[in-house]
């Protein structure tokens, strides 16, 4: 016979998925009707008012694609370009050599403007990319790094884009629900996101948005888009508002029961009240990983609160120390990534996890096991230091 | 406050999603773990040897793509086709014109075969386009064609491609678990899958499958395959036995409890069994809609027990009777697509929702609808001739 599978379960602060919330997960396993039901077809309608509200915009098409982040991913550059057209990708992490295979996969040119692994997109670099390069039909770049845990500064890039004649395609997978993303203020024109981060939903679901500008770009393609299950006008027929549905592939309607239940919970919290929380208990375990005398490896300006890059101190194993945190206290963390392997972690407070049993339990776990690893730490002073910061 | 959904529990026997088993509901609202926690990684093991299962084969390059089946389809042709290359598309229904669409995105040229809907595809024409265009590298056809209830001769078709010096393409979205799929005995290169037909599991996951001979042709492509979210050398990685894994993307975690939770579901059952189960109450559904002087419109050998045409009586209205299924009954089934549609029905048994209670449902609530709104029919006596199939 084979078995179900049980997990063990976990408390999950590493760079997603985060920890779902329980009504989430309740949620999802509501019973399955079908795609085309009028019960279905009504929330299909909501989420996409909530959507809206999440990601501060009035986009018509604003709607969850049926697959993860990077096909959110591939969906803005697929649908915006066309063989030949360039594009500037600014890269300060992961994210950004991705969008570079995106962007030559559709057979157009990737302008690169890199800067650290840790550090912002520098604006600098990008208005002299933009005058080296006038052709440029977008400016692509990651708002909250998820590989360092650095916020760019999305609405400076969105109207330097606009400035120059070119459409913005924003990367707010790690951002959404935790700081700030205003499309709308920022005039941003494409946007994908994901639901297992700051929305403390089950991972699997991207939600876009694209404005009327953006739109007109679609509409006015020479080439039909490369993929026929992200081509947007197609989606648009599905997802659409105005218009009889039509059938372009099956939702995964089980999903859609969480995406709403997540988005319905942030609503009725409010964007500013969820931000606010991120802060806070950002703050507090900032204050107790400084207490223990471990160094934040991003300047002050730049960190997200959901996603904290720390310092390996002396002493300390990485694998060692993670294996360690999920075998005793099934609490996951992240691993740095790139140069930043093995010498920093990366402590997420996304959506649901941004809560203070979280903090505690990460700083009394990592006090626990770094002290019996022989790691360089203060001992015992973290969980009051985050105390102190919550008081 | 918004609110959240609560959608009224249906039975559904359209043509997919299909009634999903509680187990697997439970299994999908297990807590989420990580997506590189060892327990996932474990868990990822198993489930391609039950995909393995499933499809009769020890294909290495087994696994599921976190998006529906309509991505999965894309991710068969983008893997294997290039510019320039020749696709014998065999089109008896929906999803051949879908397959179309695919090939011609890749920068491949399809030629059709076209045969009527509610036919099989015809060997013989296939015969003709390989004699007719000898440099075909791939035919693709639709096993069980969801929109008209039509199993084609696989084996054949995949032995005709072999014997042509072509790859086979295999869509078995809703064959998997309700008839025989046997694709090392068919010896198929490339199959696609869904989970949300008779794998009783809910929507958004594609199985898919390829053959050595199909990742030989992926190895050495010369264009970078034109999706980088299904490019399976990138998801191989991620997916892949022998190797670290590669972060490639965040798996839909949730998903895959419920589709292993389904698979081990099948597997627990045995194939054989399963397939004996949709021809019994395929057979019974069939006898009490004929004793209702209803008609199948498929040819007896080539019906799919899990997908059943069937004609509307004179004096039915399709919208009306479907509406008042739904709406007193809560029992969905499928209308009629194409040339068909307000003349046929489709009534899924897939999975789960092939059970007795079901058929029995179906059958007093066709009785009762048909016999209200004036159409004609036999009264009260198509549950008697399901039972006496049964018997």
């Amino acid at each position: 016979m084979s078995s179900s599978f049980h997990p063990t379960p976990r408390t999950l602060m590493g760079p997603g998925p985060s920890d779902v919330s329980p009504r989430v997960l309740e949620a999802l396993g509501r019973p399955t009707i079908g795609h085309l039901d009028p019960e279905f077809i009504g929330l299909m309608d909501e989420i996409k008012s909530l959507l809206q509200y999440a990601l501060q915009t009035k986009n018509a098409l604003t709607l969850p694609v049926s697959a993860p982040g990077s096909a959110g991913m591939e969906a803005c550059f697929v649908n915006l370009l066309e063989p030949g057209d360039s594009v500037i990708v600014c890269q300060n992490g992961v994210f950004g050599g991705r969008m570079k295979e995106n962007v030559e996969r559709c057979g157009a040119t990737a302008i690169m403007v890199e800067d650290d692994w840790g550090k912002p997109v520098s604006i600098d670099k990008v208005t002299a990319a933009f005058t080296a390069h006038p052709e440029v039909k977008v400016l692509a770049f990651v708002h909250a790094e998820t590989s360092t845990g650095v916020a760019s500064d999305a609405k400076a890039l969105c109207e330097l884009a606009a400035a120059n004649g070119a459409l913005s395609l924003v990367d707010a997978v790690t951002s959404v629900g935790g700081i700030n993303v205003d499309l709308d203020g920022w005039g941003a024109d494409a946007v994908y996101s994901g639901t297992q981060k700051c929305l403390s939903c089950v991972p699997g679901i991207s939600p876009v948005s694209f404005s009327d500008r953006a739109v007109e770009v679609i509409n006015n393609r020479q080439h039909k888009v490369q993929s026929w299950f992200l081509d947007m006008q197609l989606v648009m027929g599905y997802w659409g508002a105005n218009t009889k549905r039509a059938y372009h592939h099956t939702a995964p309607v089980n999903a859609m029961y969480a995406l709403h239940e997540s988005l319905v919970m942030l609503k009725n919290e409010g964007l500013e009240n969820a931000w606010a929380r991120h802060r806070q208990h950002h703050q507090a375990l900032v204050a107790g990983l400084e207490a223990m005398g471990l160094t934040m490896l991003v300047e002050k300006p730049y960190r997200l609160p959901q996603l904290n890059l720390v310092g390996l101190p002396e002493g300390a194993d990485d694998g060692a120390v993670r294996s360690a945190l999920l075998a005793q206290y099934n609490l996951e963390i992240g691993a740095g990534l790139g140069a930043l392997a093995g010498k920093a972690w990366r402590i997420g407070l996304m959506g649901y996890a941004a809560n203070q049993n979280n903090v505690l339990l990460c700083l009394s776990a990592l006090d626990n096991v770094l002290s019996a690893q022989g790691a360089t730490i203060n001992r015992g002073v973290a969980v009051d230091a985050a105390l102190a910061s919550y008081a």
